[in-house]
């Protein structure tokens, strides 16, 4: 697996990364076939490593996947969180604030929805969206978003000091591959309703939004809430990153079987 | 599949059913391994179902377990659930209220979890441990249990006049198996974190338990939110059977393809 993460904002740029790479992967049929066996094993890891982690419940571990429309932050979670029990999971969609939400600061509706120990948290969209669309649409001052660079740090830390593991994802795609998923969307009337009118205007910020990702990894990148730059042009490669990042940090915490409840002496009882 | 719903609760008495039952298979491990065979193809089905569930976000689906102490909630969710996107699934894991809790009436803390359109969700108990463990245990009279027979009723009717299809199950095991599970909780290292010392004080109760589940099942039987009593003595069972009601019912919704937003013309969209 490629170096992919990134723990150090210094001299990050988007374009030393390659969208459309596969890594040791050929980029044929024969490649992809050996990817998603790779992925289906990690993912029969994924389910015994949710267990011991909800079994101890001292840990959790929060995912945040963000990029482009159509990067495959849906999929993602539907093709590498397939097989998770989903009593230990929970999935929060950011979408446009609503009127109570706006009424706080920017990080409440998030805080909210951290995980538990014991569970995996997936953020599809983020707090980042306000330091990103926020930003390319000039809704918010460069002064705000310089602040919430910082505010957006303390509260990764604070995750990071009570327990929570943070992955983040930027799951990285072409211009000329989001044109051929918008077209597919477009195509299926199966993927229809995916289509937000918003799709077309947003694709026309394509480079404000490149610039705006650039800044908010470059600000937000540390050793304890690093992000991974995931070449997603791929969807099978894609997963296939998504899930070693996830299997690794879920190994890392090194979780032990449970001890159970403390002061019950096991050998003593009896049920009758 | 036998008739395992209860629609009304006239001359309901749970003595009729078998928890050893295993329906048309065989209590082999032919019959076994044939039952686990078809529960996976019904999970296969189901991912496709809740896909168009999410898609069209105009029905919901609320499944609610309920049984005695290891009569499988845990189980059943992880096996049959696997496979659906956490994304469209939330689980709620009903435990001792909170003060806060306390202070609001009993369908409070409920309320706030039902899913929303598009949604599965999943009780791991439910409002009904408000006439079950409190009445156990004597905590509540018998007029506030008949007052909530009827508010349960009224709020499961709100749920399904606006669009939720309401499933509850009785896992149904016999005082033997429980001994044998608790044994087996008390003997695996991995299994210990489950142990629960109120384990004991509460199999004391099982006829008390049995008389509140009858009561309670009688009088929230209905067309709209049926009760299912599911022979659980044998786990593979278990989960065909949930498996089975699960997908019968998201596909009584006969959902068709999203049209997707209104007032688009999918046609005249050119994307540069």
């Amino acid at each position: 697996m490629k170096p992919y993460a990134v723990t150090s904002g210094r001299k990050f740029s988007l374009k030393a990364y390659d969208s459309d790479e596969t890594g040791e992967y050929k980029k044929t049929d024969q490649g992809k076939d050996k990817a998603k066996a790779d992925t289906a094993k990690l993912i029969a890891r994924l389910a015994g490593l949710q267990e011991r982690l909800y079994a101890n419940a001292t840990r959790s571990l929060l995912i945040v996947l963000q990029g482009m429309d159509t990067s495959g932050k849906d999929g993602t979670i539907r093709n590498v969180m397939y097989g998770v029990n989903p009593q230990g999971c929970r999935v929060a969609s950011f979408k446009t604030p609503s009127k109570d939400e706006l009424a706080h600061d920017f990080l409440w509706r998030v805080h909210r929805e951290v995980p538990p120990n014991g569970y995996i948290g997936i953020f599809n969209r983020s707090h980042y969206e306000d330091v990103l669309i926020t930003r390319v649409h000039g809704w918010v001052s460069d002064a705000t978003v310089k602040r919430r660079f910082n505010q957006i740090k303390e509260f990764e830390e604070l995750l990071h000091e009570n327990g929570t593991v943070v992955l983040k994802f930027f799951l990285h795609i072409s211009k000329a591959e989001q044109k051929e998923r918008l077209e597919a969307r477009i195509a299926d009337p199966e993927k229809r309703w995916k289509w937000n009118a918003s799709d077309l205007e947003e694709r026309k910020l394509w480079d404000g939004y490149v610039q705006a990702y650039e800044d908010a990894i470059s600000a937000t990148s540390t050793k304890h809430a690093p992000w991974h730059i995931v070449p997603a042009n791929r969807k099978w490669y894609r997963n296939l990153v998504v899930a070693e990042h996830v299997v690794e940090a879920l190994e890392s915490l090194k979780l032990k079987t449970s001890p159970g409840p403390e002061g019950v002496d096991f050998s003593k009882i009896v049920i009758e």
